[in-house]
């Protein structure tokens, strides 16, 4: 028996992007030691206070049926700390619980398009983006961007989507490149939207990792609230990747008709977990500053590195835990530099070619592994490379 | 802006069957004492034993992004479970794990259906079966049973689908009916589907309750588990509803095609749930026996107390955790009884009409309340019943 065309269709033809991340983990299989610094993950776990606060709720009996849209208190308080960061009257009826930001994502483009519909997003882009909109029905349309406008879009390169696309994703602070939108971008990227009558997914589980400038979320532009979906997360912001606990915003109407999906594609999220976010989020500024912080620090650490190697560059890394290096003047592709570094080095980075056309040439660095041995491996990175320039 | 077309066709016109249920919440929240006989809820939480396993997993680390298809240990005490219970040779790479087992029948019918194909199921049916077919983009056809046939379809009913239909959703032990399909019921639909060349999706999420008779996977018929996808689950066989713990058994292939999805549907399960659900099948049968054992016990109540009641009947209840009561003597709609049986007995059931057409005239009795209550209940529900007969 054959599965159905739209599922086989997901994945799309050709190389998925991991090649380089399945060799790294095959080596680390074998007893190499390898230095990985490719998948968005903190090297420290779920602090145990947050675990303990959930072992808490689930002995005192939260572990029934919770509501399908999440639990009010919870959807209370992210509708307060959206409120109160951007401004925009936010409330638990604009907020519907998932599990995990890509549960999110994929409910808001079942409910901003129809199948056959014209889906547009970033490029560079976080692996998921065009598989999400394939496997909700829709046609991926990929945005190219430029390097030298650190990767993000411009009025003129939003223009290039085909009349009729029906919804823009956009990810600021951005994996994998690492830049925050400035207000220009935001502009120009509510202005093509209303342009288009088109909806906005606005994929923003990076918002607490900001080191330059400051997060900017487009439903906080005028009339942008009834055209925007955004897409959150505690996986990044509270180090609870593993919890699987993220939301939608939404305008009530469009949460009414996530909710009818949602019902029947994952029918609510673990209470016990929730109120562990709930937890989380009460622990205010201070705890996601202290999560995001090693990420600053190596950020710190890269920049000053580079100052060394004058033909090694990278896009100013504003925001997440990602550094995008610009490794054109090796002449060699993202690709086979990162399948170089690993052979000759037992360095693994993710090639910019795995996140789409627009970081050719670019590698991205993840910034979780601790200082000391994370400064040994970017510098060995960045000799090399240099080496390559040099010949 | 509006949302999808889809995604507002989910739940379709009219009533969604709940209105009994959320009169009874509304007279609960009043302060009105009200006896609930409507959801397929234990009245036990989960087991803290099992709780205090997923606060050791969490604690030792298991808090980070797990393998999206499931952690392979679990995947082999489901397989290897399957296997011994079925006699069907079942391995890991059979097994999918998602949260809960209605997001695997949500992606079992993504992976049976295209958008606009026929997605058959048998009335009457859980609420959920026509929205998640829905939901995939697919159209619900609904078989009616009979009554007088304990509500299992014959091959002559399951014949009245449309040439063309692709998939089969059925479910025994049933909810609502709580009928379990004997063999002929299973040759007949599997039969039906290999004459048609249709995907068979088989809920068995109650296959440890069962009072008489036994549970009959149809994957086990020759040649089925090539088109044959089983939906299963923690939630009822060890009180996890809560924890959302599910998964779904598939031909290989299509297994794969189901990983592809769930990427970006769900993107794995939190893996301190799945290893909390791997020390709950450790557990074994005694502890399965022990939480489906008030089902059965309020079964016999409930059985003994109806020979006091000539007119009023049911389908012999053989699995599951509901009774299907026969009120058409009463001459009253399932419906119009749970509505008067409500304000005259501060008794909530479901009505029969709110799974589908084919249980008019019934309503659907949960016995998921200790067994005093339960008895006083239930014979409060029948007297009332029998005298509407005796006028």
């Amino acid at each position: 028996m054959t599965p159905s065309k739209r599922i086989s269709a997901i994945t799309g033809q050709g190389s998925d992007g991991w090649e380089v991340f399945y060799r790294s983990r095959a080596m680390i299989a074998k007893g190499i030691d390898v230095v990985e610094l490719t998948i968005g993950e903190h090297d420290i776990r779920t602090d145990p206070q947050i675990l303990d606060a959930m072992h808490a709720a689930a002995l005192a009996g939260a572990t029934g049926y919770s509501l399908v849209r999440g639990h009010p208190k919870l959807r209370e308080t992210i509708a307060a700390r959206i409120q109160s960061q951007s401004g925009v009257a936010t409330g638990p009826e604009h907020v519907l619980i998932t599990p995990g930001g890509q549960a999110a994502l994929f409910a808001a483009h079942m409910a901003a398009c129809d199948p056959e519909d014209i889906a547009v997003h970033i490029d560079p882009y976080y692996a998921t983006y065009p598989t999400t909109i394939r496997a909700a029905g829709a046609h991926p349309f990929a945005i190219q961007t430029q390097a030298q406008n650190e990767f993000c879009p411009t009025y003129n390169d939003l223009n290039q989507a085909p009349q009729g696309a029906r919804s823009l994703l956009v990810n600021s602070p951005n994996n994998p490149t690492g830049t925050v939108y400035g207000p220009d971008t935001i502009d120009d990227i509510c202005r093509f939207v209303t342009d288009r009558d088109m909806w906005l997914i606005s994929d923003e589980v990076y918002d607490t990792q900001v080191w330059q400038g400051s997060h900017i979320t487009p439903r906080n532009s005028p009339h942008m609230a009834e055209r925007t979906m955004v897409v959150g997360s505690l996986s990044k912001s509270h180090a609870m990747t593993g919890s699987r606990l993220g939301w939608v915003v939404a305008p009530v109407d469009v949460i009414e008709k996530i909710n009818d999906l949602v019902t029947t594609t994952t029918f609510g999220v673990a209470e016990f977990i929730q109120l562990a976010g709930l937890f989380a989020l009460g622990l205010g500024p201070e705890f996601e500053n202290q999560i995001a912080a090693p990420f600053r620090r190596r950020r710190e650490i890269a920049l000053k590195i580079l100052q060394d190697f004058p033909d090694i560059t990278t896009v100013p890394p504003s925001g997440a835990m990602y550094l995008m290096v610009d490794l054109r003047k090796t002449g060699l592709s993202g690709e086979a530099f990162a399948n170089r570094l690993l052979e000759d080095h037992h360095i693994a980075v993710m090639p910019g070619e795995s996140f789409g056309r627009a970081a050719a040439g670019h590698i991205r660095v993840a910034l979780t592994i601790d200082d000391a041995r994370f400064a040994e491996a970017f510098r060995t990175l960045c000799a090399y490379a240099q080496g390559i320039v040099d010949g």
